[in-house]
């Protein structure tokens, strides 16, 4: 029995974790759950599956929703609530699938308990990468990536020694603009950027694909879960998301995962690594894709992707500053204040202002954080 | 320091291993050599690697070369002489480089005596699977594969369990005559099917490409190497040569092992696995390669194909006797006796007349190899 934990449990990532957990029922205890503010979903889901300790955003929808829960379920809120549910269980596990910065306290709270930790929340690792690994390090805990690229990576290293690995290839689909060139971008719309061509993910990750940051994150986050120099992190295009991330070997050999585009294949691996499970997941098909194709990566084109490499190396509070102004950003394009392009220069300007802070320690990280912010909505 | 022997040193693979031997040249002892009768090479690599055992084909060419090699290695010849230095020195491992049912014996002997089999002789797994096999499990050696497809798959197995691998595919180039159809493979020649697009390799094997016989020996191979059944073991057009094979899990993921087509690194890795050693071969650039095409292989193009699917499947001499009824008509479209076509209907002539013996020991084999090898010169 694999006791687990979900933080974030009714986002994109925590609603198909606990579909991983329903198609092999008799083999999963949920020992918590924490949501946000979707209230109605919390409900359901912690009626379905009864854990010990559940958390929602604050004490206004903990009142709300306490009547429609199990009187044997510890219902939390806040912050605090969170730390609570990721730390305080008997869990194995726990899936982070929180978004935003939030993310990090409950992380660490979960490794400091000796919990591993399947890893989806982005923030993490990019803006506290050495924070996180040295503790989870420290405290013998893995760190299991749901993402499908570092999961594909992970996949790739299996079985082989971290020495013989000469260099790792996260792929890029180019997202909902990669047919348009930089002229065309100064024109598209907010409809335009949330159509992805293969993922079907949330408003913010899918203008991530088209800025080209998402990837960049992911390279980050892979130089901390993989503890490769950022010269050996490549980025490649390739349309089809079916290579899902690939690892050169110093032999030559290339050993590569693929799949269709279906997320609970990443997050069950991360659950019964080093098993695999039965999977629904549809099985891929090679002669029905027929072709795959694969192009260099375009740094002119994909500004934002030039920049995370450039914030990964510099290191320090560089990588919060990147991520908290792109989040800012984004929000501002949705919101219609801004153009895609916008998106970039606030990045590119709220960095050029940043001090950069070496080994930040956590209240560091929340003031760069901050600071960015509020300069990323001046811009 | 990896102690070696090769038999069949001055073949395409023969040549290529002691390439990559001398690539490595302080982490290799080359014991023993065995060719056949190409004496300027063999005596060429004798001077070179200084094994303590060698052998040739016969006692003419023995006599012939033993002027010319240091006094100290032992030279022998003929079928015991394979023997004595396959099985007979300290070697850790044996490289079966070796082409035709001549590689069975030295085999057998070098397993009885506890040695790792770098498995490039086809005859071994398709003729004996089941006696070899027993024995490498008896003797806890170890069975490497040195062909690119199984190589791969070995590869994409690694740190794996077994139980958790749902499905093999070997890819296929389709030969040198995969753009035609089967009217068309009426009147090719020899010069045509000798030019493989992808692969330099000799001339039965370029052949056996054409016909798809090739694949389908490596399916046997595959039956025996990973204990799959025939169902669980797919081939897949693949023009491109890149993938070289790939493993489905039951979990939905699939892992491939792609490079560019360089037969020495599935030998290295076989003479170095677990570990990986750096190797010259030219890095792949998928960028650079830019699509990837598959298709259905199409059992109706390739009869030959679908012929091994049936004989792997009955057991017994039946492969023996598809494989040695296969050598004889491809010798006979070599020299210019039968047109391309009749090599698939001279296998399958042979077959529908063979009255398959199961589980037959080393004599009843060689007596099945004997008659289908008679009837297929008749035919």
């Amino acid at each position: 029995m694999k006791k687990i934990t979900v933080i974030g449990s009714t986002g994109s990532i925590g609603t198909q974790t606990l579909d991983v957990v329903r198609q092999h029922q008799d083999q999963f205890e949920v020992e918590g759950l924490a949501a946000g503010s979707n209230a109605e979903l919390f409900v359901e889901q912690v009626r379905a599956f009864r854990p010990k300790k559940a958390s929602v955003a604050n004490r206004e929808i903990a009142d709300k929703v306490r009547s429609s829960i199990p009187s044997e379920v510890q219902l939390f809120h806040g912050e605090e609530g969170l730390v609570e549910v990721a730390a305080g269980t008997d869990a194995d596990t726990v899936v982070t699938a929180i978004v935003g910065s939030a993310g990090l306290r409950p992380t660490l709270a979960a490794i400091s308990e000796g919990k591993h930790i399947a890893l989806a929340n982005k923030e993490t690792l990019v803006t506290a990468g050495h924070l996180v690994t040295d503790l989870a390090r420290k405290k013998g805990v893995s760190l299991l990536p749901v993402d499908s690229e570092h999961s594909a990576i992970f996949q790739c290293l299996n079985g082989e020694r971290a020495e013989d690995a000469e260099r790792i290839t996260l792929t890029a689909s180019g997202g909902s603009f990669r047919d348009l060139n930089r002229d065309q971008l100064r024109h598209v719309t907010v409809e335009d950027a949330l159509k992805h061509p293969n993922w079907s993910m949330g408003a913010k990750v899918t203008i991530d694909s088209a800025t080209m940051v998402n990837k960049g994150l992911e390279v980050i986050e892979a130089r901390w879960l993989f503890g490769m120099d950022f010269e050996r992190i490549g980025v490649l295009l390739h349309p089809e998301s079916i290579v899902h991330s690939f690892v050169e070997y110093r032999d030559g050999s290339v050993i590569a995962q693929l799949g269709t585009p279906d997320m609970r294949v990443p997050i069950q691996y991360a659950l019964t690594y080093p098993d695999r499970w039965i999977s629904e997941a549809k099985r891929l098909s090679l002669a029905e894709v027929g072709k795959l194709h694969f192009r260099e990566m375009d740094f002119e084109r994909y500004p934002c992707l030039r920049l995370a490499y450039e914030c990964g190396k510099i290191g320090g509070t560089a990588t919060s500053v990147y991520n908290a102004a792109n989040e800012v950003a984004v929000a501002r394009f949705l919101n219609r204040e801004i153009p895609f392009l916008q998106i970039e220069h606030i990045i590119e300007t709220v960095l050029s202002r940043h001090e950069v802070q070496a080994e930040p320690g956590l209240e560091a990280i929340k003031e760069a954080d901050r600071w960015a912010r509020e300069i990323a909505r001046s811009v």
